[in-house]
């Protein structure tokens, strides 16, 4: 039987030893597993070739047989993502406020690691690098659960990572792989409470959703986004068509694209043929409410499951609305709370929108292709959270952090 | 059978009208329920009474009976911590940041309301004024479900609020009551995804380890405090009785009094035998490892069970070490991460001891009686959270919001 117990347990026992490293450590440490990760690409890519094997036996999709697949280039991709994380800012230690109380009590709160990150994830071994090298940089441990069709390209991954820790006399136990891909194991890492500080699943809404209902430890729910686009009466329709083809089709398979379309009614005449054709143009199947249909035959009829549904296909939704009120309550229904934007002119109507829609990111006349960490400037990203506790929108390294209150008295006592 | 798919419908249904008052509004209505709370206190009063009577036919103990109890200056108290929330500063609305990105996108982090938060609570109805007063300052619609005991105080303090809310205009599903206290709600309201953007427990060990197990919505797992005092070589004796005094006595059921003492070997035969006769003379008992049993005949020996308990009760615990890594080691093992205070006059000590222990509040020189909203300066406070996600420490208003980025753009599209 595997024994999950041991790694939790050091993971737990590595926490203070990783919280305690220094910048310059740490980064000297990812940029060595970056050296060692390019120099030790025949080893991960004889490893990676068995996941593959397997996988073609399995009968994966072309697809996702690609997702998996690990070239030299690709490693080298990987290795310069590490080096990217190594020349971030180190959020550990900054001292967020400090304030004196008429006691004379000095109370700061002060940045800290937030301990043991564990991560449940798909198929993609780049996610195996990515997600040690953010958590370790941010002063944790991190124990990584992939799926099975990467286990043997994970196995080499970690190995080479630990490998370049121990040259740096950092503890190799500031990762950590479950290696038995065992669905039980993963329940088991979901209840490791006093164990497990963070919990972030990363891949499609069927693992985020089990994580979610199965988790007893602290999760952030990542991910889906059923995004939406509303282009509003007063819209410039040249710069809608443009939006909308650059949200639905730049990537299909990601969590901004948009996949509902919302139109006032006093512009669908004018912008949904320019829009239909334009997405048709790429084979995009516009579905669309009674309204949509009747202004252009290219748009086939929705059933109420559309509105709802992230396609991450050439597949969109379309909805005529009355006003804005109507785009908003309609919004805040089918959304996933990712990422919405309003294409508009009008000054009353990009406020309101701001205001009232209920989601990680809401844009004025931009794609919403941009909800990313490296777009918004954080310089790396662990996933979108779609939740409201602790980090909401693109998570970069502050989002692997806690804060503890530093208190500095003389004797106080409470009356 | 009890509906609160209603209830939590009318809560979310509420958010986006809360999310959009203006302060004013929220003070104004904030002040009347304060009004009509000491108008009401006869009504209040009566109902509380049946809660009385319940309790003492089912035989709880006096002290349980007093917390539960409602007087007219009681209910005046309560309706006086309703006015200090609205004299608080509103956190809605706050640009935390704003930024502009190469391609002229600007990105703003905005303070948004959570959403509807859900608290299960025991039997102080007090709880469910102030918990009401908190999230409705923050914007937020509340379900609250109090324990059995003080259901028909709960149900006349609630409709108390409602009345003050709906003469001002505000929709009375910003507060809701679970009327049926019957278990299975409360599991469902732990269950309630999509509906429940945060659950808050308040009360004690058994019901937040209850909620932190079950629930499947986002939680902050309050309170439960194993805190500790650790007497430094350097010490000044004098202020470590005294801060130990303070610590032990001045409140014995809270969660921030200090349950476990640990005390340098060198100061061991001078600290131990004035700390203790001081404790014992309020007739605290104090179980110790050898050490301190040798040193005292006072202390009685402690069994391994007693490092990790949190007594609520005038008994604590006592550890001699060598040293401060031994003293540290000793508290991350055993402490519940909640407060833990160094009594010394050496900055290596002092700078060692606030970096290295992994706790909330982590003070040098002072009573770890200050984890507390109030006295952090927040004004208020819904409880001090032990878990790192979100908020960690004392919570005030801010720990009731999430934040949205919001964002402008001119027709950017991503490459």
């Amino acid at each position: 039987m595997y024994n999950l117990s041991e790694i939790l347990g050091k993971a737990k026992a590595a926490k203070p030893v990783l919280a305690k490293l220094g910048t310059d450590a740490k980064n000297e440490a990812l940029l060595l597993v970056a050296d060692e990760l390019k120099k030790s690409h025949d080893e991960i890519i004889k490893a990676n070739k068995v996941d593959l094997l397997n996988a073609e036996a399995n009968g994966m999709s072309p697809a996702l047989i690609d997702r998996l697949k690990l070239t030299e280039e690709r490693i080298e991709g990987i290795a310069e993502g590490v080096r990217q994380v190594a020349a971030l800012p180190d959020p550990i230690g900054e001292v967020l406020s400090m304030w004196k109380r008429p006691n004379g009590l000095t109370i700061g709160e002060k940045r800290v690691p937030m301990g043991v990150i564990a991560i449940i994830y798909e198929s993609r071994p780049n996610v195996t690098v990515d997600s040690f090298a953010l958590t370790f940089k941010a002063g944790n441990a991190v124990i990584l659960r992939g799926g099975s069709d990467c286990i043997n390209s994970n196995i080499a991954l970690v190995s080479v990572i630990k490998r370049a820790l121990s040259e740096k006399g950092i503890t190799e136990d500031a990762v950590s792989l479950v290696e038995d891909t065992d669905r039980k194991y993963a329940e088991e890492l979901m209840k490791a409470n006093g164990f497990v500080d963070l919990l972030i699943p990363r891949g499609g809404a069927g693992l985020i959703s089990s994580v979610v209902m199965n988790a007893t430890v602290p999760v952030i729910e990542t991910g889906t986004g059923n995004c939406h686009i509303y282009v509003d009466k007063s819209a410039d329709i040249n710069m809608a068509v443009r939006i909308i083809r650059n949200a639905k089709l730049q990537r299909l398979g990601v969590c901004n694209a948009c996949e509902s379309l919302v139109i006032h009614r006093d512009i669908a005449d004018l912008a949904i043929p320019l829009i239909a054709s334009d997405l048709a143009s790429d084979e995009v199947e516009i579905r669309g409410d009674e309204a949509s249909c009747e202004i252009s035959n290219i748009v086939t009829p929705a059933s109420e499951e559309d509105y709802g549904t992230e396609y991450l296909a050439k597949i969109i939704s379309a909805k005529v609305v009355d006003d804005i009120d109507e785009a908003i309550a309609h919004i805040n229904k089918y959304s996933t709370g990712h990422s919405e934007s309003i294409i508009t002119n009008d000054y009353e109507s990009a406020q309101k929108f701001l205001d009232e829609i209920d989601s990680a990111c809401v844009y004025v006349n931009a794609s919403t292709r941009f909800t990313d960490g490296f777009m918004f400037g954080f310089g790396a990203e662990i996933g979108i959270s779609t939740q409201k506790l602790h980090a909401r929108g693109p998570m970069g390294l502050k989002a692997l952090t806690s804060t503890k209150y530093i208190i500095y008295g003389n004797g106080q006592i409470r009356d």
